[in-house]
């Protein structure tokens, strides 16, 4: 169920993207030519997912150098700066997924790790890197999925927000690939895919993967899950994240937090499926994870290019694009490492030093 | 702030809707010239909202007297039998408002009332009963705004869900109508309308009406509900009700419930804004309530007449129309008669008490 949604195309310099905005009417790729190109790709929501924004910005980076490269700039002595400046931007192209940071980091660290190097010899380490930052993830959503199979019963319909599969990923998926897993493994699943507002990545990237795979989807306005939850109609309830703090609270996308609360409400777990790459070691609280505010224009008016206003002319509307759901409101959290549960003061503990045994391989 | 969107022109012989399916973008009517057209306009919401229903069924049996006397029927022996048929299909154009079936069954107690009468007698008495109910209506709500004025505090925000508005009544409003009677005191509030998937009533209409009256708003999608209260950038949360149980539980449009208990874990009181019409005193708790299921297409397609598709062809919606919210999530109701707390087993028969003694009028 491997969907190769980002394309690398060394020999003629390019990274194609499918683009996203465009999905389900219309499956179109955009080509990345340079860095910038990967930078806009990334901040217009080209490509999400914090995992496959992590994927792109390493092969961004790769991009960045082939354009010193192309520029002529290699016998320049300010190439290793310039590169540096560009790494940096490329790691503030969208403010809170830690992925980004992450894979801009491991890709920095290749270069300083075979220093002193030629920005050819360079740019060759980098391909070798963004391709094993790319066949790593896939891998490990694999492994993640499997271990999050086990908490799934045969004839449960599982809830998701936004988009945490294949789309979000290099190719499989966080909390789809977990849907994914369990129906290799032989039990049926169903799924009801939350819409998402405002950008409606549930409907238009959730139920379109799942469909193509097969997999029986409904979708169902997020403002819908209290009445589905009474009625019984959801088992569990499985999200991806964009950044988990140390005490376990957890950045994803905006309804996710209420989802939370209501599940609480109603005795429904909810599990987060994430890497490890998303936990963010540095971030003690959920008070520490800055909400990425975005422009009204995306509630006020249909999430296509051109979209119909939905809202009266003049009317603005806030846009926060996450919110923080307290770790007291996750019932465990589904990692390549297994599953982790409360206390996870604890439990965090362990994961991440089979985290940095996983990084010592 | 009376919003004359329904506009019956009996000299014409007509009645006029303003055509809420295509606000904000177009300010359009439709004309009922006959009682299938009025039911056509509440069935595909048109008009929407219990007691904007209410007053135009009043309207609608109007007219299906109007029709047959055009038809020449009043000379024939079943015009009677022909009547009593349309003011029932009149009562089952929608499923969940009682306001229907109320405004219709007084339209009934009119006809009944002065018996015998001929066609053209009973469409003059009609004529009369209409406006009458239509006047009520944007009285009481009147009264009921000041009643619910003093739960607001100078300087609240106030979220709320779908049009309770001028637009969802005779042309005041209940929820919102607490929030006009509230600045008319002198009152700075401020609004948060949830935007209200799937045909963003909350975007397309409560935004139109507050914006046209000046009134400070903002839109939101419906799941930011649980970051907004987190961030303490709502202090009340309004909203009406499509029917309200004898135990105080309420049916309302599809995300109440959700709201309920999101205001629950935040500590903020949630108050529903509705006329005793709404009131069911025949249904005892929230399970007697039908919960109108409709189709798929609502959620799947961007909610205009040949709307965009938002999913992928194929997949279908779970699409509710309504939820109940349990009377235990509800921190009083706000009627023409004053605002009722818990318990409400008792303060409901202070309020029917009241309803009785306003009907004696």
């Amino acid at each position: 169920m491997i969907n190769y949604h980002i394309r690398p195309e060394p020999d003629q310099k390019r990274l194609l993207l499918l683009d996203q905005r465009l999905l389900p009417v219309q499956e179109q790729y955009f080509a990345c030519l340079k860095a910038s190109d990967v930078m806009q790709a990334i901040r217009d929501m080209v490509v999400r997912g914090a995992p496959a924004i992590g994927v792109t910005a390493a092969w961004g980076c790769w991009l960045a150098a082939v354009q010193l490269e192309k520029e002529g700039l290699d016998k320049s002595r300010y190439w290793e700066t310039l590169l540096t400046e560009a790494l940096q931007k490329i790691a503030m192209s969208r403010p809170t997924a830690v992925n980004l940071a992450w894979a801009v980091s491991r890709m920095r660290k290749a270069w300083m790790d075979n220093m002193p190097l030629t920005l050819p010899r360079l740019i060759e380490v980098w391909r070798q890197e963004a391709e094993n930052i790319h066949v790593e993830d896939i891998e490990l959503n694999i492994r993640l999925g499997a271990h999050g199979a086990e908490l799934l019963s045969d004839g449960d319909t599982v809830m998701t927000h936004c988009n945490a599969g294949s789309l979000a990923t290099a190719g499989y998926g966080t909390a789809l690939g977990v849907i994914y897993a369990s129906l290799e493994a032989g039990k049926k699943i169903k799924v009801i895919a939350n819409e998402t507002r405002p950008l409606l990545q549930g409907s238009r990237l959730t139920a379109y993967e799942l469909h193509k795979a097969g997999v029986e989807v409904k979708v169902a306005c997020d403002n819908a899950a209290a009445l589905l939850m009474h009625k019984g109609l959801v088992q569990k309830i499985v999200t991806g994240a964009d950044r988990i703090a140390l005490n376990g609270d957890t950045a994803n996308k905006i309804g996710t937090y209420g989802l939370a609360v209501l599940a609480k409400h109603f005795g429904i777990p909810l599990y987060i499926a994430a890497p490890c790459s998303t936990f963010d070691w540095h971030c003690p609280t959920g008070k520490d994870i800055p909400i990425e505010e975005r422009m009204s224009d995306e509630v006020t008016r249909l999430p296509y290019p051109g979209g119909q206003r939905l809202a009266p002319s003049g009317v603005e509307a806030c846009n926060f694009a996450f919110d923080v759901t307290p770790a007291a409101l996750i019932s465990g959290f589904i990692t390549e490492h297994g599953v982790f549960r409360p206390p996870y003061f604890k439990s965090f503990a362990k994961l991440r030093e089979l985290a940095g045994e996983g990084a010592k391989d």
